[in-house]
């Protein structure tokens, strides 16, 4: 180690005093970190300079309670055991469920991954719409499985949930369980309680439904709310919530799963049980803070408004969003080379959501990124070009 | 937050400054922050005062260079994609294999879950000797499989290999894969080199070996070796290997699979492929420092050395292990009321490894720990009692 105590301490003091200083700073402490991170991959060089818009992430980081509470957690880092992360007890009181209805699982992604397997045995197929959250039907297909995939309204873009439940219905010996995005990843639109209650109601009965609920701290729209209450009444329906957003938790893994126990007991065996200290201590503080949380649902709705408002302005329209992300119509573009010169000019965007293939999805960061996002936007497309379809 | 900026740092850099200062200060530490860790679990209240020598655990914690990387990561707590981590092209460097024979895991924990969701599909049975390490037997019956459990040798608790060879020969058709834990655990005993080959080219002819080498690095006796090269050969043969042990990393939960492309293929789609990015700085860190794990491992074998010998002149006699826990005979008591007792005492040892339940697992800790656990032990059992046993 050719690092002094000396740096050593100043580092992760400058590490953590990034916390709750602003944007700025943070910035400034990740580019001074990357020149002595470990195992740092040359191909990564120039990920400071890179705008990061694709991946729908919390730009600003967890705020300094969570951070104080995963350097804490450092001190157990070599114990099966330990006191502290009692995430399931602090989410059933959150969630006024049991313990017995939770699964904390790394990241909402193994609920989707766990799900699949518990219920796609013997050739069953999962139910949803397209585009969504693309991760189910992955694994579904990793697995020797398949997805049934029904289109969004051709109009709103939204989800048809009669469709969905005249498919369960018609389908039902081919069904493992009904996967729902709310809000819809990546358009952004929420499915309302009232549709949801319709789609409960109108499914072949105890066949599970998994909502996914990975935007939901980002909602404001009053006729959207969890279906959390569904758990509790005993319906089959599995909510897949994470710490990966709101909460700023992404590379730290860990999310749960809320669901009647009977499905959190067949879905136990496939998952790993193996969520680290430090994910633990910090969602734990991450629940105790919810002052910081609403910061940034402020936040990122003051900017995602700012932004979609001058786009829709400078005549490209924007799908009305409920989270830290939008879709932007690229009025007749193929959406793969605009995300190929997006990244030319260090801005990150994208991916392609087939079959959306003319709209691009856009994920809220600092203010200063999204400066860097209009003005590279305003120089791939012209000003007004509704009528210029290439396509 | 009632914690001022101030006692925060100063509580980061307390927490930081353990980590190359030895035992007491670090016991220190982890007191001091008990106090105020988020999320504590009334329970939990005495955990420091336990002395905890029941779950193999590097009771020294990770050193500096390993703790260091991982607060850096806190940089990037919030993201998907990140500088450095590059855990799976440093471990392809440091077993010499490439990076598609390997699996990134929550521990070793995950690849024998893992290796028995791929391989135990359609009634397929797992194939090990008893007492071992459990784990892989209890998953397969949470998936509703099970396991054929052979004994180890009567008289010196070695696996029996050629029983194991026996055996998957005429069983094949039921058998998923062969489990070997070497050195198994709980007894600490190795499988010799030889007894590797003779296993491997005994068993039937593509039938999968998942070797659990968790306590590889503190093995002395020159007839052990890896069997990694096993991999590079082509055989189907999956190493399981854990930076919870030497690298003391168990609570931030990473491990990994060393196999055949082929067997990694067929294992991704169970596994999570989701390890948090302070595992990963803190894994890479550990492959570097070599230093630290040398003087874990020497530390380590001093103080089994120096028990073993102190409970075989009382007259109780120890298995000759080669890892950082030992089992001892209880002269003909059930190990059951035994642990109960030390826990009374405050020194936590055992759990019961049926069939050999009149013999006490005992882990290597600090060296306190261990005059704890030898005071407890001479108060509990009577000199001499060789010939004494209880039936």
């Amino acid at each position: 180690m050719s690092v002094s105590r000396r740096s050593f301490l100043g580092g992760a003091a400058a590490a953590l005093g990034t916390l709750g200083s602003g944007i700025d700073v943070f910035a400034q402490n990740r580019q001074g970190a990357l020149a002595g991170a470990p195992g740092q991959r040359p191909s990564m060089d120039d990920y400071d300079s890179i705008a990061h818009l694709s991946s729908n992430e919390n730009c600003w980081g967890p705020p300094e309670s969570v951070l104080k509470a995963m350097n804490q957690s450092f001190k157990y880092a070599m114990r099966y055991g330990y006191p502290g992360g009692d995430v399931q007890g602090e989410l059933a009181k959150h969630h006024g469920v049991k313990n017995d209805n939770l699964l904390i699982t790394a990241g909402s992604g193994e609920v989707l991954d766990v799900v699949g397997t518990t219920f796609l045995q013997n050739g069953k197929k999962v139910l949803g719409v397209e585009p969504s959250y693309s991760s189910v039907y992955q694994h579904a297909t990793s697995i020797k499985s398949s997805a049934i995939k029904l289109p969004l309204n051709q109009k709103d873009h939204r989800q048809n949930i009669a469709a969905i439940v005249k498919t369960a219905n018609e389908r039902a010996s081919e069904i493992g369980f009904v996967y729902l995005c709310n809000p819809n990843n990546p358009t952004g639109l929420i499915v309302t309680k009232d549709e949801i209650k319709q789609l409960l109601d109108g499914l072949p009965q105890g066949m599970p439904v998994l909502i996914d609920e990975a935007y939901h701290h980002f909602v404001d729209d009053a006729r959207y709310a969890t279906s959390v209450p569904y758990v509790v009444e005993g319906r089959p329906v599995i909510i897949a919530r994470t710490f990966s957003k709101i909460a700023a938790l992404a590379a730290m893994r860990i999310g749960y799963a809320v669901a009647p126990a009977e499905l959190i007991q067949k879905m136990r065996p496939y998952s790993m049980g193996s969520v680290n200290v430090a994910a633990r201590f910090g969602a734990v503080a991450a629940l105790k803070d919810a002052k910081s949380q609403a910061e940034i649902k402020a936040r990122t709705i003051a900017l995602r408004k700012k932004v979609t408002a001058e786009l829709d302005a400078y005549g490209y329209e924007t799908i009305p969003s409920e989270t830290n992300f939008f879709m932007v119509s690229l009025n007749g573009r193929e959406v793969q080379p605009v995300i190929d010169e997006f990244r030319g000019k260090k801005v990150a965007v994208g991916r392609p959501f087939p079959p959306m293939t003319q709209h691009l999805r856009v994920s809220i960061g600092t203010e200063d990124e999204m400066e860097r996002f209009m003005k590279a936007f305003k120089e791939i497309f012209p000003a007004k070009s509704r009528t210029t379809a290439a396509g």
